[in-house]
């Protein structure tokens, strides 16, 4: 029997542990990560609605969309519509992923104040991405956040295969804090630790976290995105918010990446996130109820059950 | 792109970090509480060639069936016969749950030297599972414990709902660590601390061991019994790890209760955290490729997919 359905609370035990932030920043990546790797293409009137739900959900960061070229990406095509047509709330971020300066550009027509760039933390993905050397990367990502910087726009640094490569196989610690140092170095104000094919365990995540301090990053410059590929997602969070990060990526409902197939990429789910952060006590501004009812609307939408264990426990 | 079917190896930082014990006992409960839960009874035969498969697979300790009287579990209905017909290996151990005397009796006839039993740490499920108040559980149990340790039977008592209970909601840590010691006192050589409803979180997980910790219980003598219903599972798992429980109970596959109903009460997999223990560099004797053809061939036999991440991601 469900905890829920009996009025049961969540498990609180204390305020919040010590060594534990009082708060954590959730950075919904469903509207983009997730439906960028939908097979199909969702309605720009589904993304408009999802993109309001999850506003009124409470959520305070809302990846928007893509300006990445519709021939990679033909799912978030609608971009420019879509932010042409979308009301922000106020207080809300509502950040864009742009791939480089044209879609800087796009960007900036479309008067967005929140971008993100996505590098790689190897050399393969850099070539097989981008078509890049990983110094060749960051040499085409310099004058792309060096603009963004002046028109005074925020900017993270995704950072992706933080942990493992299907190429190159496990990736030194020291090899991700030089890529990543290079993003803050040019003007990214948060990087974001990708685990981008799901390898990561706890214990590297503490390694690779002590590692960023020890060379002088301050922790609430990063942020983690897990996978929950081979199920190791809120186990490898858990460790990351013991080493002091408050910045969380997740995805509601878990969208992206099918769940059922070989190779799923999935994202750890918002709602498994916010039911461990509700137990540890930590503050996160989500109003659960009307997430869960968005993951269960978007579950609809997309024809396919949220891989979410908390979606998939309280609703259906 | 999974990384397994590329070669990657799995993610090992360091032998393992000081803080986390060398070595985990895995306890394989699939064959009981994993076929206790199916709708359907699984043949003999099969749960004979999964009891070897799980064998082959270098579990240590496989729970192998139960003496609950068959009115309340038919699915194990079997148990006499089944471990008439199953040739142990050597240095494996296959505990067998017995309810109270009448199943220590039928136990003992079967020439069963390592048992478990079932108790709650809170009232109302006393009353709904045994009909008995908390006292007069204990009171139930103390003989049949008494008896056992006589025999020279291994003993160990489960402890359900340490976190949650469905009428009762949070359960207070003094309450639990109070009915544990008096399963410890009576003679159990371990106590397992069961989520029976999947509501724990990192944060309480620390709380109760700490305060068996106070209470003077050797955390050897503890093991954890994780529900994944929330996905908090593997999380739990490790913050129990970091006190330095080195006994994890896990269904091979995620046996038990069905993943895709409302109320889902799906086991932690047993290759979820296998995948775990490797990452932190913490020895199982484990081979995963074996345990994950078991899976396999378990979900083939019952007609639906492993709710486990990892053995969805690998196989297929």
């Amino acid at each position: 029997m469900g905890a829920r359905e009996l009025g049961l609370p969540m498990q609180v035990v204390s305020p919040h542990p010590q060594d534990l932030p009082a708060e954590v920043t959730i950075w919904e990546v469903g509207p983009r990560d997730g439906l960028q790797n939908e097979p199909e293409t969702v309605p720009l009137e589904v993304k408009l609605e999802f993109l309001q739900r999850l506003t009124d959900a409470g959520l305070a960061v809302v990846e928007a969309t893509s300006f990445v070229h519709p021939r990679w990406v033909p799912q978030l095509a609608d971009a420019a519509e879509l932010l042409a047509r979308f009301e922000p709330a106020a207080g809300v971020r509502y950040p864009v992923l742009v791939p480089n300066m044209r879609g800087l550009e796009r960007a900036l027509d479309a008067g967005v104040t929140d971008i993100a760039v996505f590098a790689s933390a190897t050399e393969t993905f850099a070539q097989r991405n981008l078509n890049r050397s990983l110094d060749e990367q960051f040499a085409m990502f310099e004058p792309v956040v060096g603009r963004a910087v002046q028109e005074g726009m925020a900017v993270r640094g995704y950072l992706s295969m933080c942990f493992g490569d299907p190429w190159e196989g496990p990736v030194p610690v020291a090899q991700v804090v030089s890529a990543g140092t290079r993003l803050l170095e040019m003007g990214c104000d948060q990087l974001s630790l990708g685990d981008t094919i799901g390898v990561a365990t706890p214990g590297h995540v503490e390694a690779l976290l002590k590692a960023f301090r020890l060379a002088g990053v301050p922790v609430d410059k990063l942020a983690v995105h897990f996978h929950d590929t081979y199920g190791q997602a809120l186990a490898n969070t858990y460790a990351a918010l013991r080493q002091g990060v408050s910045t969380v990526d997740s995805s509601a409902g878990g969208l992206g990446g099918c769940p059922y197939a070989k190779s799923a990429t999935g994202n750890l789910a918002t709602e498994d996130l916010v039911w461990m952060l509700d137990g540890l006590g930590i503050e996160h501004g989500v109003d659960v109820d009307k997430l869960l009812e968005t993951s269960v609307w978007m579950a609809e939408k997309l024809g396919r059950p949220s891989p979410s264990r908390v979606v998939r426990a309280l609703s259906s």
